[in-house]
């Protein structure tokens, strides 16, 4: 049953003019049905009229230089705060607003309403200066405090405008361009919403082949800051951050609906500003709120616009995507068809086919560009992009198994391919698979364990399956590595917020799983102060429930409180804080309980006691347990000092999972022996589908609800389909 | 100038009946004027009446079982907690007071007094529970709650009695002895005094030979709780702690005498207990000040008698030395005449000759017992004391260059030696390099830089050189290692509090350090929220102090500070925290100015960015600096990531506070070229006194006040005596 089935469609394909005879030779191999542009290409009439759906790429807020010279008092804007200055007793403190920032970036706006919204702050005791103590001197762009205290620190809050939209300026500087800076301009004025409506209608009159308009993405970047200097160039970057949005307007805007206002320092949040891997207060969440209401509402009416114009329109998930949360409640207000996600790993392959939306297409890596992440080499001497694409290939399978992908894609420079026939012979190879695995799913989802694990973490469904950004930007959180293992498991996951604990309830899941550093959303922070949280997550691990706790789970910020971890009395460990610098240690012996542990390794990324010498400690060494399982009434805490994803500690975890779980349960196994393969079973297709993530040659024994199949080798990399026979539908 | 010169005295050494001979010639040979029994052996007439001063040694709390037995409403108490205990849906939670408590140490104290300081919380909340939510069943020792919130935790906080001294306890588990427990009996109460009173002077007149009673110690031990599980057997011990001189009677007096109730929860302190480690409460503070003074009235009264029958008062700085604070302002107003500390260390050199008494006498160690440190053979197979007495005095005789000590000694079984001749002849070779170094200190004391080094931390003056405990018992401290490095260095150093920067001022200071984990008593904690604190020490640096802080200086606890260290515009770096994992990193290139640095090793024990840049990096790899020096005003802050003792160590900590101080000042050169010898110039004297601190042969140049020696060779470990000529008074 492993042969090759000619399929084709669910394909997009860049196009490139000049190369129309290679584009459309390729079209055939890989059996796309999609031709798209790139950045700085363009598709000749030949290409257009082949008979392919035809996507094309607009930045609504960036391609407007002509209208942005005009209305420069529309650009985007942002807060800013300057590094803090000393006042070493002198009269008077002048403080340089621009000093530490890239000025081709930023440009300080000095107009009466956003002076309005600067604060100078005396760092040393937190107090906001009365707007007497200071002012502003227009031809320094400097602060100046005629009386500071001596020996006190003191920064300014204030208001730039952005004057280079952030990729732009970030492929322009990274290539040496020699052109016009790009620059972004601000939907929050209704005159730039009337010109943008406009100019789409335009857009789409002059583009009649477009088939799909792919929005990439709406309005407002994620934060990227560049600094003055070399040696510290960027200053922030957060893929998931608000802060971009912020203009004199909307705060305003804000301020009518919330009934509040907020001020500078609620963005600057002590020169922290605001990080996703940080549990957001109250006023970050009504921000988040209010903007995700104005970019819902305006984005419609873009999308309807296009519609009107008979195409279809796409959004990309990265770059302007803020305030359009694909995983929030109110995406599919906006009526795209599809949503585009480039993609490196398995959990990316989750986050998108669990957006709601028709069309989920992913652009594979690497791209066909002559360099790649990290500035490496790809399509040029040096590099491999047939084994990049491998790599890359084997973690999105793993997601693919699980839930379904629509389409699948390049992006890129067409002509590069030539001299390297392997990597084309290797996307039509990955592509056929794609294909087969998605006709799969559309006869009916693969089986999957009858387990429910929560994912627990204060941004809940917000943030479902990625923390901020790509695996390689975010690997130092355990919960990356978490959910990159889960993407491939044969689990019903989800993403549960604290608010969603008290609110809703947790009685319909098996295990929650809260993994992160202390002080994080991905651990919680301060929420677990609330008795009423440990209430409800200890009655229901008493109940039966399985509570895996990772690295600093359901840690207070607080060393004075009574216990670190909150959950404490399931877990059986706590965490080692200096106080008990003069306590003693349980000593333990390890568990033989291991036979889920094989060759596992677990990083000791916290180091723990045991609470009351009840917990088994699985896996430890030189006093610091390092895997434990603690009983507790029905129920269980697991607890891991760390997690680091690989085939072997992934099976770990799983094996964790289904041992917390399996207690009253049906014991499901839906694996190959070897942890090296994953597999999934189709039952209306009587097909199991196993791939080899490993680069040798392994057997596939695979288990099917208590049946054991021994399906054969599979080679390095590969994927195979097995008909069992029998169905069960 | 080298030749052996034969000195007598200022030696303690102990004696044994039955081996009388060896006890005399020993005695000789180490030029020994005072003989001691030990624990357990006696001295017989004949050594009593040899013409040698006579030590005897008392513990005036422990060798009263008679007593005892008959008034055990008269033992020593303390306060103890529960563990958490859960209730999981039940009508009542019975909590057994002692379950995790060694019973043979702990019997609950029921009584009427003793239940009224008990307290039952919530932990889930913090809540403490009215009187009336909780009973108390007598037969089962235990608290019962009757109406317990479900799946809230509850601890209760009980007094006990303490049945066995610790010390015995330990002496006795140790070596499996068959033989009562001994009780310690609290002179809290009126009739324990006036028993104790009497004892003492019946003692004294039993013992017409001894000439000096040596208190083992006073009243109070530091705290040593035992558990009930050979697993974790030892719970809490904390060298320094007065949570062992609580009683229900103490809390009574302390609230008459303040005015205010303290309660058991302020010693329980969410079961963290009072760690010398950690930072004082203003509570704290306060009940230490009333035991101080309780404990130095009535042992004033003790001492006094002794003295009224002839004999002098020497106390071990020791065991049950709690309240007597040796470095604390009232010590001197007990009178004794001498004080004996056990040493392993430089710093605690340092520490006993800085105490206000006539008589400074160390103890050397090994003990002449079968097992050392860590139970690990002396005399015995396998043993090599020689070894280990040259390791130690290694250390302790740097600090001895420094300060002057009056004696030396031994402890233990004379009996013990035979069969280590080597061992007798390098006492012999070490009590006459002390000597040679105490009449050298008898002439002049030896020269110093005219610098003023000021060890800041939360106490000060109280906690001079020590921190809470020997060496190897706080090694994991950063400025256990400084204070080590300081001992043996020609520089002025005080150790002072925070207080004492707000209250006395800092300008009599060159340099100012601080070290520690954020969060102890040793970096501070959250006294850095004070901006007068800041603003001081700014000021101080501005105008010329050089501010070094290691490892996580002028931490404030609170990662939302707006920064972490209060004293980063001094130091320019700052601690990376979390929410930090979205900002960039100054890069840095490496200082040429190394020469202070050649083959030093700062570990990384707290990572920290550079904050503007500006700070110079002298040693720092993968983007994390380990030494820094920033310029700020007249001064500078030096910053290091972390400290750990060693000659080569130690001297780029000293070139380091020459650097910082020697901008203003005379440049004091007081060191030989190699550092592994310690050196000083006595210039009373004109003598130089080298000391080789390695196991080879090293060549002794030194500088003195600009002109350079050459003193030839020093064999491994040895002390060399040069007279240079020339004096200078």
């Amino acid at each position: 049953m492993n042969e090759a089935q000619k399929l084709t469609g669910g394909f997009t394909m860049p196009g490139e003019s000049g190369y129309e005879e290679l584009t459309l030779e390729l079209a055939k191999r890989w059996g796309a049905d999609v031709i798209r542009d790139s950045d700085g290409t363009q598709l000749s009439d030949d290409i257009l009229n082949a008979g392919y759906g035809i996507y094309s790429t607009i930045c609504i807020i960036r391609d407007q230089n002509e209208w942005a010279k005009k209305n420069q008092d529309k650009l985007q804007s942002c807060l800013l705060s300057t590094g803090s200055k000393i006042a070493c007793g002198t009269d008077k403190l002048t403080i340089d607003l621009l000093e530490d920032y890239f000025d081709e970036q930023f440009q300080v706006n000095d107009s009466d309403e956003a002076i309005r919204y600067y604060q100078v702050i005396d760092r040393t005791t937190g107090e906001v200066l009365s707007r007497d103590k200071w002012r502003y001197d227009k031809s320094l762009k400097s602060v100046i405090i005629d009386d500071p205290v001596s020996f006190h620190s003191y920064t300014v809050n204030f208001f730039v405008f952005r004057i280079w939209e952030e990729i732009s300026m970030y492929n322009h500087t990274t290539n040496n361009w020699d052109k016009e800076h790009l620059m972004q301009i601000d939907p929050v004025y209704e005159e730039t919403r009337e010109y943008m409506r406009s100019w789409l209608r335009k857009w789409c009159d002059d583009h009649p082949m477009t088939t799909v308009v792919r929005f990439t993405s709406l309005f407002y970047n994620f934060v990227w800051i560049w600094g003055s200097n070399l040696k510290n160039r960027h200053l922030y970057s957060d893929w998931g951050s608000y802060d971009f949005t912020v203009s004199p307007k909307m705060l305003d805007e804000f301020k009518k609906k919330y009934g509040y206002a907020l001020e500078a320092e609620d963005f600057i949040n002590g020169g922290k500003l605001h990080v996703t891997h940080m549990p957001p207060g109250k006023k970050q969440r009504d921000y988040m709120e209010f903007v995700n209401d104005f970019v819902v509402g305006f984005g419609k009416e873009l999308v309807d616009i296009v519609h009107e114009c008979g195409k279809k329109a796409y959004v990309f998930y990265d770059d302007s995507w803020i305030g359009i949360e694909p995983t929030g409640e109110r995406f599919k207000e906006f009526g795209f068809d599809g949503l585009i996600k480039c993609v490196f790993s398995g959990f990316e392959v989750r986050l998108n086919s669990e957006v709601p939306v028709k069309t989920h297409e992913i652009r594979l890596h690497p791209y066909l560009f002559p360099v790649g992440l990290g500035g490496l080499p790809t399509f040029m001497d040096g590099g491999d992009p047939t084994r990049d694409a491998r790599n890359y290939w084997k973690q999105v399978r793993r997601g693919m198994l699980r839930s379904r992908i629509d389409r699948i894609g390049l992006g890129g420079y067409l002509h590069l391919l030539e001299g390297y026939p392997d990597f084309v012979d290797y996307i039509e190879e990955i592509s056929n698979d794609f294909r087969r695995i998605k006709n799969l799913h559309l006869e009916g989802e693969p089986e999957a364990a009858d387990i429910k694990v929560a994912v627990l973490h204060s941004w809940g469904h917000l943030r479902s399956w990625t923390l901020s950004g790509h695996f390689h930007e975010t690997y130092m959180h355990d919960l990356i590595h978490v959910n990159e293992a889960l993407s491939g498991m044969p689990l019903n996951v989800s993403f549960i917020s604290f608010e969603d604990v008290l609110n809703k309830g947790i009685s319909e899941y098996d295990v929650i799983l809260n993994a992160g550093i202390r002080g994080t959303a991905w651990s919680g922070g301060d929420i677990w102060k609330n008795a009423e949280l440990i209430e409800r997550i200890n009655e229901w691990v008493f109940n039966g429930g399985t509570f895996i706790g990772i690295n600093e789970p359901s840690a207070v910020c607080d060393d004075n409180e009574y216990r670190v971890f909150a959950m404490a009395d399931v877990l059986g460990v706590d965490k080692d804080i200096v106080s008990r610098i003069c306590h003693g240690r349980w000593s333990f012996d390890l568990s033989e309980d291991e036979a889920v542990l094989k060759g596992s390794d677990i990083p000791l990324n916290c180091k723990v006691h045991l609470t009351d010498g009840k917990a088994r400690v699985l896996i430890g060494e030189n006093g610091f347990p390092r895997l434990t399982i603690n009983d507790f009434g029905k129920g269980r805490g697991i607890y891991l000092s760390g997690f680091a994803t690989s085939p072997i500690n992934d099976r770990m975890l799983f094996n964790l999972i289904m041992y917390g779980s399996a207690v009253d349960k049906k014991n499901i196994d839906l694996t190959a022996d070897d942890p090296f393969i994953d597999m999934a079973f189709f039952p209306n297709s009587n097909t199991v589908v196993c791939v080899n993530n490993s680069d040798i040659r392994r057997e596939a024994t695979v288990n099917i609800n208590g049946k054991k199949y021994d399906l054969g080798y599979i080679d390095a990399y590969k994927t195979v389909f097995h008909n069992i026979g029998g169905g069960q539908k």
